[in-house]
C-alpha cells in the first residue's frame, strides 16, 4: 500500500530533555528537520549553568523554576530529574503528537546516504494504522510498495490506531551498561529499512531516546518514577523508560492501540565511560527479572477505558504485586505514577 | 553478538516441489548455492511430463509412484498434489534440517548487489537461538554487530532452539489473488536486512514459498491438508502452507521453540494471471476469519511434548471446533493431518 497522510505541523511539539548546557551543534544538526515545528526545551533541575541554543527555533524553555511552580519543589526532584525532565514537557505540551530525541542523537543517514527525517518518520508512523493482532511478515503493510501478504485476515486489514512509534540507534545503540562495557568497540552499522507493529502481548524494551506518541492516546502512560539507586546522567544507568514502556505497551494491547518499532534511526554520539557505570554495581539487570513476570501477568479491568485509568490500575498493582519489598524500586516507581497521574489530572483536564 | 555456527552438509536436505517439468533453468540458477548438498526433488503427481535436471547435483527424485507405495494411491492424491508434493520429500528426508523453495525462484541479490545465499542464511537461523519470550528492538540479538537491547532480560538471553526460518521474496511477494490482481504492477522492491523471532502468542502467516526447519524438533507439524475447492497451480490459491504455519506456531510456543522470519529472501519470478485465479471465488479470504480465532484460542495439554503429540491434539480440536460444518475444510484437514501423522510415525520411527 502507499498510505497518504496529513498532520498538521501545529498538531506536533518537539520535547526535548536538556542534560548539557551547550545545544548549539545538536540544534543546528537538527535544523532542517525541527524548524518547522514547535520546540519544548525542558532543562535537567540539576543542570546549573545556562542554556545555550541558536537563534531559529520556535522554542519554548523549561526551567526548575517552572516545574517547581507547577508541581512543587518535592514532586520536581521526584518525577523530573536527569532523562526524566523531558516527562515535564509531555505534561505541558498541549498537542496531539510528541516527538522525543536524546541531546546526544542527530540525524541518521539511511542505507542510500540520504539524511533521515526522523520526525517525519515518526508522524507517518503514528499517522497509519497499527496491525499488533496478526503478523504481517513484510512488516508494515502501509508503507510504499508494501502490503498483507497472503493468509492476513481480512477483517484485521483495517488495523488500529497507532498511539507509539519507537525509533532505533546507528553508531551507538541503546545497550545496556554491562554489554557496553564488554564491548566497548561495538558499534550498530545495520540499518534495517522496516517499521513493524510490536504484536499484541509481546513486551518489549522501550527506548525513549528516539520516540513519537499520540498524546490524545497516550496521555500520561509515558511516566517517570522508577529511578535506579545509583542513576547517573548516562542513559545505560537508566530504566525508568524501559518500566514506564512495558506498561505503555500492556495499557495499548488493553485499549487496543498499536505500538510500532523500527523507522527512524537517529545517530548516537559517544557519551560517558561504560565501565564507570559498570562500577556502580548496575542494579537494572536484577530488575527486569521481577518486572518482566509482573507485566505478562497483569490484566486490566474492562472498566479502565482511558490511559489515565489504566495507569492508575497498574500502579496499584505494582504496589500489591511488591508489598513486601518496602522501599523496592517498583514501590517508589508505583507512589511516583500515582503522583505523576494527579499531577497530568491537574495540568490536562481533558484527561478525566 | 557475532554467532559462529556450524551446521555439517550432510545434516541438510534440500526438498524442491516440481511444479514445472523443465527445472534447467531453476537448479542452474541455484547451481553454485545447492551443489554442495544433498536434494529431494518431488515430482508434483498430477506432473505428466518427464522432469528435467541438468547435471551436477547430488540428487533424488521422487515421483507419483514412489508416493503410491509409501501412502496408497488414495492418501497420494489426498496429501501430494500440486505445491503439497513437497511435503512428502519432508517425510522420506532422514536429515536434521530440511531447506525448501518453490521451483519459481531463483536467488535474490542483496541491498549491496551481491547474491544472498539462501541457504546459510536458513542454516544460520536455524542454529542460533531464537528469541520470542521478549521482543529485542535490534532484531536478531545472534547477528554479526548486533546484541540484546537495554532492559532485555538477561535471563532469556540465552533464549531458545529455533524450529523454523521463514525467508521473505523480492520482486512478485507472496500476496493473495485478490490483492495481486488489485495491484498487478506491484512489485517488492524492499530489501529489509533483518531476522527476527515473531513473538511468542503472535500468528503470522506462513509461507512455504521460501523456508527451513529443524526436522528433530518439527517431525510432522508442517503438513499437507488443507486444500481449497477450487485450488489449483498457484500460490495465491493456496492455503495449506498458512493453516499449517498457524498449526506450527501454537505448537512451537508450547514446545519452547521459536520462529524467526526475515532474511534470507528469494528472488520470485512472474507465474499465472491473478485476474484468472479471482474468477475462482477465493475461498481463502473467507477462511482465516475462522482459523486465527481458533488457533488463538488453542492451549495444548502439558502432556504434548513432542511436535507429533501436538500435532495430533489441534487435529482433534479442529475436529471439535468445527464438528458443526460437515465437508468443511477444516474437517477435511483435521483427517488429512491424523492420517498425515500416521504416516510420519510410519516412515519415521524415531518420531515416536
Amino acid at each position: 500500500m502507499a498510505t497518504q497522510f496529513s498532520i498538521k505541523d501545529d498538531d506536533v511539539d518537539i520535547v526535548i530533555g536538556a542534560l548539557q548546557s551547550d545545544l548549539t551543534s545538536f540544534m543546528n544538526a537538527w535544523k532542517p528537520i525541527f524548524s518547522r515545528f514547535h520546540l519544548i526545551i525542558v532543562k535537567d533541575p540539576e543542570l546549573k549553568e545556562d542554556l545555550k541554543i541558536p537563534d531559529g527555533f520556535d522554542v519554548k524553555i523549561y526551567t526548575k523554576a517552572d516545574m517547581d511552580k507547577t508541581a512543587g519543589a518535592s514532586l520536581t526532584s521526584q518525577l523530573f530529574s536527569g532523562y526524566s525532565c523531558r516527562y515535564f514537557g509531555y505534561l505541558v505540551s498541549n498537542k496531539k503528537y510528541v516527538i522525543s530525541i536524546d541531546d546526544d542523537c542527530i540525524p541518521a543517514k539511511d542505507d542510500k546516504g540520504f539524511q533521515v527525517d526522523a520526525v517525519a518518520q515518526h508522524l507517518f508512523n503514528l499517522a497509519v494504522p497499527a496491525t499488533p493482532l496478526f503478523f504481517n511478515t513484510l512488516y508494515d503493510p502501509f508503507c510504499k510498495g508494501a502490503d498483507f501478504v497472503r493468509g492476513y485476515p481480512f477483517s484485521m486489514r483495517e488495523g488500529v490506531p497507532c498511539a507509539l512509534s519507537c525509533g532505533l540507534w546507528l553508531n551507538l545503540a541503546d545497550l545496556d551498561a554491562p554489554t557496553q562495557a564488554l564491548k566497548p568497540e561495538q558499534r550498530n552499522t545495520r540499518y534495517v529499512d522496516a517499521v513493524l507493529t510490536v504484536p499484541a502481548k509481546a513486551l518489549m524494551p522501550l527506548s525513549g531516546i528516539n520516540i513519537g506518541f499520540n498524546r490524545e492516546l497516550l496521555g500520561p502512560a509515558l511516566f517517570p518514577g522508577l529511578k535506579l539507586t545509583k542513576e547517573g546522567k548516562l542513559r545505560w544507568e537508566t530504566m525508568e523508560d524501559v518500566f514506564s514502556g512495558m506498561c505503555v505497551k500492556v495499557v495499548c494491547d488493553h485499549l487496543k492501540f498499536g505500538v510500532k518499532t523500527g523507522l527512524p534511526y537517529v545517530w548516537r554520539e559517544e557519551r560517558g565511560d561504560a565501565v564507570q557505570s559498570l562500577k556502580k554495581d548496575w542494579e537494572g539487570m536484577k530488575l527486569m527479572e521481577d518486572a518482566v513476570p509482573f507485566f505478562e501477568s497483569i490484566k486490566l479491568p474492562a472498566e479502565a477505558v482511558k490511559a489515565v485509568d489504566c495507569l492508575l490500575e497498574v500502579a496499584k498493582l505494582v504496589k500489591e504485586r511488591f508489598a513486601a519489598e518496602k522501599n523496592s524500586v517498583f514501590i517508589q516507581a508505583a507512589d511516583a505514577m500515582t503522583e505523576w497521574v494527579k499531577l497530568w489530572k491537574k495540568v490536562v483536564p481533558a484527561s478525566n
